[in-house]
């Protein structure tokens, strides 16, 4: 117990989100629950949370209902028959003949999973001139599970750093293919690249239990993700469009990376030669939510379109182009090259006719009301466009106003460096 | 027991293939298998079989691994991360940057949901210009949870189906786009439909537990299914290309239903004026070999091109175009029109120019060998085209032979329907 209260410390997670709180019944009988019990909080709990962040994906990207054609849809900490998609899809009234597509097996990696699989059937639809808005979703509820984690720990003296570093979230994304009327996207997805390091099975995995998941993370992960970078990220600008020049090397990028854990993203800064301000709403997302799985990587793109995130940007300048990428089991990294409407810059919404993205700061304010927070924009779209991702859980006005403080009073841009002093776990 | 027993005795199943027999240690411990213990199973007997079946539909499709793109899978009784599909890739040797993706919570229906997603991506790199060999496998290990379902029934008076209905199978198919060099298809892909009846979610569902996954299947599910058979079919042909004079109603199709239990094939005889003959190969799979949930539809497939099978369509003559069926939980059905290759019926492979299909009888005989009978044939196929489906698991020849035999011997082609005397589940 001293060692995981001691990893915990070192984790650089502030705060993470709960479906409940330390005294929820689940977490509090005599055993811990069972993947029954798991099952069931997941579906009373979790699945209100994604069909929240479906409505503000399809509010933000003007999408009814009746215009979703297929769902893409990810958990790792669920398995059901129907999946959860199912039921989030009833609740939203959407079409019975929606086609419907949940990924398993995909782990941390399952929200770029949902975004690449997500684009593959646009691009189909765009074969047939048929307009496709797909919604993704990510759901995953792991705090169900510390619970066993703590029997783990008292009777088999066994250690996973999963009960310092998991969190809950819903998030979720409309992706579009460009065909019919749509307003205009908040970000495009211009490639994206999936890959697998070979030998490297038992390194990474989230396996099925009794009383749930459980995680394998080897010593070797950081290592292992730090050298498959560099060459995905080649392959990944290989395989996108030309980009206008300034942009060739990692720096020259924003990047939003999946905080699976502070190693990852120092081992980032490292392999790519980038900055934490390069990924200030990977690091962001982590100190105040911790690692949602799947579900984590929608809300880092989300909150790097925000003012306070802009704010922070290498040199004061946020860039158009941005590198997405998340790790899973496999070891799999999944890559996409997005680029970021900047004329949606800090939550003001530009309709009419597009003019050339802007490269300075934009001092322009929005309306500031608490709900406007909540709305995220993603983006994301190849040979189509999307919009909107929306990250369900209720994130305390308090615990938001002290994060953009510590952001703000940081003005050197230093503050990630500095809040994550002696964060490396080995 | 004795309930279960004689479920067992009017489920029309014969055999039903397992990865084990009744002595295996696994189901003859003091408790029953956890579901971590099913994993394990899964994982080294499973994946085997499901490689054992790639081969094979690899090479009847003659595809080398480097030419797969993407890999399409499913499987509704394992859940873990990175998912079975992995080590499946990995065994067949397929490129590190396969786009992989594992479908789950669709069950039984799971199946044809490889063969409608894979669809869609075939589509998608269409649209792109580029090839598409994608590898679809369905693989179910479900008899290892035999052992809890009679704790089930010993410890608390519960009696579920599936321990009288539910078999062992791992069957893959290639679904091709069409660009590129292949072989003539075995099955054309012509369309897809995908519908969920609506307030059902309760009626039919396979959810996760300690010891595995627990069937849930209300009474309501035969006259649900039967409910929503004709306006899908209805709906299937609008969407379709236009097809030949003759095939406007549903018995001037060979259907290939997944044999979810006698009542599902009753009731789909009932709605849609079929007859057992037009489902030949769903009872021939059904009675030899059980419900292997989603990895039976592809066994179906490849049953339905076999000579002996041609040899009971209604009037002598098998149909060129066939509709695929399969329910499963939502609840969910999920049906595509196929249009099979005639000039390769038999078992023999026509390469060269295509001629018109053929309608008579074709008395042309194949090598015979025990190997050659462990292929399978499915192509499927829409904007693009496909082969090979297989069925890994190795039926006894003697078994083999005793099908063939009782098809040999009705003549009159009841025997399905005497086979299937007082099979009526309530």
């Amino acid at each position: 117990m001293r060692k995981v209260l001691a990893i915990n410390r070192y984790t650089g997670i502030d705060q993470r989100s709960s479906i409940g709180t330390p005294d929820h019944p689940l977490v509090n009988q005599p055993e811990a629950p069972t993947i029954t019990e798991i099952h069931n909080i997941f579906m009373t709990d979790g699945v209100p949370l994604a069909v929240s962040a479906a409505r503000k994906a399809m509010q933000e990207a003007q999408v009814e209902p009746s215009q979703i054609t297929h769902m893409v849809s990810t958990t790792c900490t669920n398995s059901a028959n129907p999946g959860y998609d199912h039921f989030v899809a009833r609740e939203l009234g959407l079409a019975p003949n929606l086609e419907k597509t949940l990924l398993h097996g995909v782990g941390c990696s399952g929200g770029l999973a949902t975004l690449r699989t997500a684009a593959n059937l646009c691009l189909g639809h765009a074969m047939r001139g048929l307009p496709a808005r797909i919604l993704c979703v990510a759901l995953e509820v792991s705090t169900s599970m510390v619970r066993s984690e703590l029997d783990s720990i008292n009777k088999l003296q066994e250690t996973r750093i999963g009960v310092a570093l998991f969190s809950d979230c819903a998030s979720a994304v409309v992706l579009s293919n460009g065909i019919g009327e749509q307003p205009q996207p908040l970000y495009e997805l211009l490639g994206w690249q999936h890959h697998v390091v070979p030998e490297t099975e038992e390194d990474l995995g989230f396996d099925v239990d009794p009383v749930g998941w459980k995680v394998v993370l080897s010593p070797r992960v950081p290592k292992l993700t730090e050298s498959v970078l560099q060459p995905t990220y080649n392959a990944l600008l290989s395989s996108a469009p030309k980009l206008p020049p300034g942009y060739a090397a990692a720096p020259d990028f924003d990047w939003a990376m999946h905080p699976g854990g502070a190693t990852i993203l120092t081992g980032a800064e490292r392999a790519m030669k980038i900055t934490p301000e390069h990924m200030r709403a990977s690091y962001d997302t982590y100190i105040n939510h911790g690692n949602s799985s799947s579900a984590t990587i929608f809300s880092v793109l989300d909150r790097l379109r925000s003012k306070d995130m802009d704010a922070v940007a290498p040199g004061g300048q946020p860039k158009e182009y941005i590198v997405g990428c998340a790790f899973g089991p496999g070891i799999t990294v999944e890559m996409c090259l997005l680029k970021r409407n900047m004329e949606l810059r800090g939550g003001m919404m530009v309709t009419g006719i597009q003019t050339p993205p802007e490269t300075e700061s934009e001092a322009s304010s929005r309306s500031g009301d608490a709900e406007a927070d909540e709305d995220r924009y993603l983006e994301a779209q190849n040979s189509g466009s999307s919009r909107s991702s929306s990250r369900a859980e209720e994130s305390a006005p308090a615990r938001q106003q002290e994060a953009a403080e510590r952001i703000h009073q940081t003005q050197d841009q230093s503050f990630i460096t500095e809040a994550l002093n002696d964060l490396e776990l080995d």
